[in-house]
């Protein structure tokens, strides 16, 4: 049983420990010598190159992705070779293009933000004007952590990203109502592709720039958005025919609405919670989903858990340097370190912490990855 | 920060999640090609070879072991070459000897089987004639998994052994009365270079044939024996100068007595259930030891946790090939396969289901254990 994963990330790195718990073969084609799934890797190539993956892809059962970036045209020539790919291309293709999400989204009746594409300033100030004067502007690809995504309030505020997008294509950025939100939540499912969903619980998450900061599993006071969150979710990956793990963040908004953000079709940091605090971990599930295994129990295994992410890291260091301190001082903290040098802002792990009571928890997981700062 | 492990079987596999989650760089010396820990291993030689097992250390931070087999004369040339040994030769010389393991409990007041060093079927006869015509032979050398010891009744019935004995070396075995127990025990703990020492809960073993075959956690009404273990254990660690895991399988004899039968000095079958049990599982509580960083918090997650082992495996195959029927009647169990062809008894994974209550716990279990038979 082998799966072969493009992109030698941590989420590549993280199907590692499953993987050989399992006695699943794991290979990994990375980018670079060197990379955070380095123990896995078993070739090192561009992920769009077809001949590179195809290579790669020879003698895997099945293919799965570290990333959302592989070229359409890659994804292609992989099934027409006859591999198995989960994600497919097509629902691939949903997270790929930000406005192709909104377009499918709606399509299906799933709430989002007010949304529209526009082509120049003229249609931003159109779309400023009835919503209130403020906006998000998206680039529809390769945006990730807050990259791509840019808070405006003036028409002329997209003019570099307009002359950007025209250079690159078909001049289209997408806009959308800039939500009033009381909290974000992210609600993660696993689905293989004879039809099995799984849900974890709701989460709530807090994010840092874009970046998610932390996370909180279970979302306290959930309410009735719990069910509706899954409902959603179970509901975007059967339309959609998400194949492994589908994350879908959302903006609980102020005004009451539960919105959907964003999607990702793959393990996501709002999930790395799972390792310690779920029966099944969210890359355990994948690895299950994407070999179209029976998914395991997702149910947690703690009252609470709490995520946080280690962004930046020791100075001039990596985690471990900093183990002595901070398992002392943390005995009950998971320690996950990425394998990466440290710098500005980069995820460079994260530190979980489980417990029975979420104030206590947070405190520790906060002090437990505070010890990798600065 | 990287550890070396020297040998490549399951118990070297298993600490390469924890090593993957905490970004600790882990290389194996395999006995073969192909061996159960193959995802790490950097190197194949034979341990009793001095070459072999120096060029290995050249580049770690320390020297661990998946087995207790490395010659003294090899960990000699490691600790004069400078390497840090984990554990090291002395403790590593109790483990290696049975007849040197119980003088040394003896000496320290650790209770023990009655015992005595026999050089013929005379010596034997007497020893039967003390204690009730009954006893149990051991090689003092190379035993595992109920190899090299045998239960005898007459004086003669050792005799090939004592032969075998006198042509290898000195001639000595060791007998011991044969201990009529209500059940089998173990106790776990890890203690690290500069002296900190962690204890999991006392468990409760069932031995088939010699072999563990499945672990209840913690041992159910264990009383007063609970903290009894523990301080023997804790005590055998530090007098003996443990480092890493120390497992100390027990008798609960039927006339009260707690009795030290067997010493390994690394992470050990009757820990496996702290992979899914416990916040700190025994293979990272190994890897933190031997680096000699504080040690993680070892308290179970479930109230109950049971290991049932995989002996043999599913006929002309993997463990794999029965997940598809396995993961969908057991969604809540933990699947471990060690990455080995079946073969009649060879412990091939095992699987782990934690729950409430121990009843029902174990019946999961052994269910779940029962799709990877036959």
């Amino acid at each position: 049983m082998r799966v072969g994963v493009i992109g030698g990330g941590q989420l590549a790195r993280m199907m590692v420990p499953p993987a050989v718990a399992l006695g699943i073969d794991i290979r990994v084609l990375a980018e670079v010598e060197g990379s955070s799934a380095e123990i896995a890797a078993t070739a090192v190539g561009d992920y769009r190159d077809a001949g590179a993956v195809l290579e790669f892809a020879r003698d895997v059962d099945v293919v799965t992705f570290d990333h959302e970036h592989v070229p359409q045209a890659v994804l292609a020539a992989l099934v027409d070779a006859g591999h198995a790919v989960h994600p497919g291309p097509a629902a691939l293709a949903v997270a790929q293009d930000k406005i192709v999400m909104r377009e499918r989204l709606t399509a299906i009746g799933v709430p989002v933000p007010r949304w529209a594409v526009v082509r120049d300033a003229a249609g931003l100030g159109a779309f400023l004007a009835d919503h209130g004067g403020s906006a998000v502007v998206k680039t529809p690809r390769g945006g990730y952590d807050g990259k791509g995504v840019r808070v405006v309030r003036r028409a002329d505020e997209a003019d570099d990203w307009f002359a950007a997008a025209q250079a690159a294509g078909d001049g289209r950025l997408l806009v959308e109502e800039l939500v009033d939100f009381r909290r974000e939540l992210a609600q993660l499912v696993a689905r293989r592709p004879s039809g099995e969903v799984r849900a974890w619980p709701l989460v709530e998450t807090v994010q840092r720039e874009g970046v998610c900061a932390e996370v909180f599993a279970p979302a306290p006071d959930a309410g009735p958005f719990a069910d509706e969150a899954r409902a959603m979710t179970q509901r975007i990956a059967t339309e959609l025919g998400v194949t492994g793990v589908l994350a879908v963040e959302l903006f609980e908004a102020s005004d009451g609405r539960l919105l959907v953000n964003e999607l990702a079709m793959r393990p996501h940091n709002t999930g790395h919670w799972t390792i310690d605090g779920a029966v099944t971990s969210q890359f355990e599930q994948h690895l299950r989903a994407v070999l179209d295994l029976p998914l395991g129990d997702p149910s947690p295994t703690a009252a609470c858990s709490v995520m946080v992410n280690v962004l930046g890291g020791p100075a001039g260091g990596t985690m471990p340097d900093r183990y002595p301190a901070a398992m002392a001082a943390h005995p009950e903290a998971k320690f996950h370190s990425y394998g990466k040098q440290s710098r500005p802002g980069r995820k460079v792990g994260h530190v979980t912490v489980t417990g029975g009571e979420l104030d206590e928890t947070l405190a520790r997981a906060r002090a437990a990855a505070g010890f990798f700062q600065g």
